[in-house]
């Protein structure tokens, strides 16, 4: 299928749900001529009413739809991940034409991606994973989108997606991340980070709640004051507003009548299971996926509360309030570290090229974790284009320190009050592990060797070696 | 094939190494004629020799091999996972018929042996993923070992597997585990728990060695003395005995001039990762998982070491060495609780039909995790066959209630002298959350519901609720 006539649209969008029509919107705000495939009565009338404001249009026919597309042809999936992103592509492929370029902004696995990329590449299509942090309200005014792929492709896209991402001071949090899946792979170690700064916050509040036994007013004013300072984040913002908002039907606190069991859509399962293949420690956020899991087992809980009694309050002194500021800060740096040292390898592994410190750039608007602390983690990546791991920079180790302290109060008091604080405590195990010279991993070894011959290094020569553990016994 | 004169022999082994070599011995001792395929020169001079003695001959041609065997032919493989274990399959199925046998002995992923069950069953081959524990000396002198596969076939090698496995009290520890891949799943699960145990031994240790100032001599006795308690273990046995061993080369103790760099094969982290998939909480054994990965990343931690300084020594009483007693087996009975728990979901996901009090019958002998301990497991699942979790037994419940001041000691006490004690400290807020009538995962949903939609539930009327957060805004 050749252009024609009809082919005046620059980018087609398949998948119309919440997501794609904001984001459609957003395009066509932008300028882009944007066309939509859906085969809906209720779309094609999005899509009429929507068509009188802006140079849009909807199609119900395949064919149609690929055809008013302007070559190379530019088309975005935002359908849900799995099965349904390759039936797509198998629709879409015969209509398209070699240098023809598909952009799936779904949260797919990025092994999923890695394969379809290799099989669109055989057939001279450029396939693009790019995963869109911000939610519906992103997609709609300026989300952080995290595209990775053919680079000489990027050259036909980027001016629209600069266009519609989020802006911070003037900078678009849109950048070519890398090769191959590396956008989802980046987009999926976004949203590790984002169980684990989540489950900071559950934390946060408990101590708040059951260690010191304030009320929401309390807990919303403290979240509030933090969020006007170095903790200042998306993700702070909204929990402060969390705290304000009543029950229509009790007139009691919303958050009070909510149930205690976090649903999960799997990004941050994906994100451990992959940083255990790569080897990388990535705990915080491991913490913060299995308290998601421990939280749907209500009714065990509820059974081993009744066994094992209440928590205690926390004995806090007037500097508490304090301490907790310093434990936040330390433990989201610990999360926002994993996940960008896991970045640092998964680059080497995979041959993605990441740029580590545009990653850090374009993740400060747009994406749910934006955050004032990611302005240091992109100083330092700027400093230092091939820093392994952020708490090697200066300036983080300066603050890092100075936090220690306070910390340490925090998590010791949360134990002894019988509080499940796992997030604030596996960060802080992680650093107090990482920041040791000679673990006793040396006994590991030694035990391996023991049971099943599998042999030990030496501190003081080359080589592999094998004892014979039984010869004193 | 058909049998012939020549079939004489009961059961054949494919993969000669050690392990393959020990218990084929180990049957033959056991009075079973026993055949090896091997293609080496080296192995059939094994087999000239031994075959002097033992009721066994070996093979270098796959056919003779197979023509060996009695029918229904019954094989055992014990070649390293992955590959490998297809080929040989796929070598021996022309040569086979229906109703015959084969047992995968290796560590197998149990999705490779849920599909390799699946494609022979399909031929009306029976096959078996069989975990087998207790190293080279295991194999040889009585292992701990787990079949899954179909029952009916079970028949044909119970007896031998009894005859050849460890014996506790009389009972030998084999049994007949469950459905499809079900034995593959429970010996990685077993794996994992060794993980966690080990991590905890090497926590103790660190602690002992750095936050007491212990020489290796009080080390071991710290370490013989609970052996000789109820934290009699395989693990604490060697562990008591590593530290006895002498250098040849330096006369320092061995353990001293061993590389602090724990290697791994992958089960604990296939344990970790599956249990996420079924949505179970092992954060003690995750933590023993990254903890080895962070043992890996030697230079960061040297450099971090420099930037962030040591530890500091623990204020310990009298009492610390019993309070780092009760935090071990509190720990350790964590450990154990996590991968029941992991088994008892995946024995529901997958339709194994695990029996739960007979799985801790055959660890208490023969495998790497054997320990008093088990007796307890046991017990409690004995007397309630469906026990989802074992903190509800309440004979357990009663001795972790005992262990938590000594446990909250020990490990507020690491904290405050910033060491890495991961394992612990997981095992102690896996507890506490678990314990929890009421989470803060009401906020997670809450959040989830303002920047996604996500919707939630709440606690006083049945269905999906979403809410409009900003309309106090």
């Amino acid at each position: 299928m050749n252009n024609d006539n009809k082919a005046k649209y620059a980018f087609g969008m398949v998948g119309l749900g919440t997501m794609g029509r904001n984001l459609l919107l957003n395009m066509a705000d932008n300028g882009f001529a944007v066309t939509g495939y859906d085969k809906s009565e209720k779309m094609l009338q999005f899509f009429e009413e929507e068509g009188k404001k802006h140079d849009l249009k909807g199609f119900a026919d395949i064919e149609q739809f690929v055809g008013s597309l302007q070559s190379p042809r530019t088309i975005i999936l935002l359908v849900p991940a799995g099965a349904i992103v390759d039936s797509v592509i198998l629709e879409l492929q015969p209509l398209l034409a070699k240098g023809d370029i598909i952009i799936d902004s779904g949260n797919s696995h990025f092994t999923d991606t890695s394969r379809r990329y290799l099989e669109l590449k055989e057939k001279g299509i450029h396939f693009f994973g790019m995963g869109i942090s911000g939610g519906e309200e992103g997609a709609r005014f300026g989300p952080s989108m995290m595209p990775g792929g053919d680079k000489e492709a990027y050259a036909v896209v980027k001016d629209m997606l600069e266009a519609v991402s989020a802006k911070v001071n003037g900078d678009p949090c849109v950048t070519y991340i890398g090769a191959g899946a590396s956008g989802h792979f980046v987009k999926m170690t976004h949203n590790g980070i984002e169980y684990a700064i989540m489950q900071l916050l559950a934390e946060a509040y408990d101590i708040m709640k059951n260690g010191l036994g304030y009320d929401n007013n309390q807990i919303q004013q403290v979240f509030e004051k933090w969020n006007n300072g170095r903790l200042k984040s998306f993700l702070m913002e909204i929990t402060k507003d969390v705290f304000l908002v009543k029950d229509d039907k009790t007139d009691a606190f919303l958050i009070d009548v909510i149930k205690d069991e976090a649903k999960s859509k799997g990004t941050g399962k994906w994100t451990s299971q992959v940083a255990m293949d790569v080897e990388m420690p990535i705990p915080t956020i491991d913490a913060a996926v299995t308290t998601r899991n421990l939280s749907k087992l209500k009714n065990l809980r509820v059974e081993l509360n009744e066994a094992f009694g209440e928590t205690e309050k926390i004995k806090a002194d007037a500097d508490f309030i304090e301490d907790l500021e310093e434990a936040f800060y330390f433990a989201m740096a610990n999360a926002y570290a994993q996940g960008m040292h896991l970045l640092w390898k998964a680059s080497i592994d995979f041959e993605y090229g990441l740029n580590m410190a545009e990653i850090a750039k374009i993740w400060r608007g747009g994406c749910i974790i934006r955050a004032e602390f990611l302005e240091d983690i992109y100083q330092a990546y700027q400093k230092q284009p091939d820093l392994q791991h952020l708490f090697s920079d200066k300036n983080v180790q300066a603050k890092i320190k100075k936090s220690l302290k306070g910390t340490r109060n925090v998590v010791t008091s949360g134990i002894n009050a019988g509080l499940g604080i796992p997030c604030f405590t596996a960060a802080l195990t992680y650093f107090d592990t990482l920041k040791t010279g000679r673990m006793a991993s040396n006994l590991t070894q030694a035990q391996r060797d023991f049971f099943g011959a599998h042999t030990f290094e030496r501190i003081d020569s080359e080589g592999i070696f094998h004892a014979d553990w039984n010869k004193n016994l």
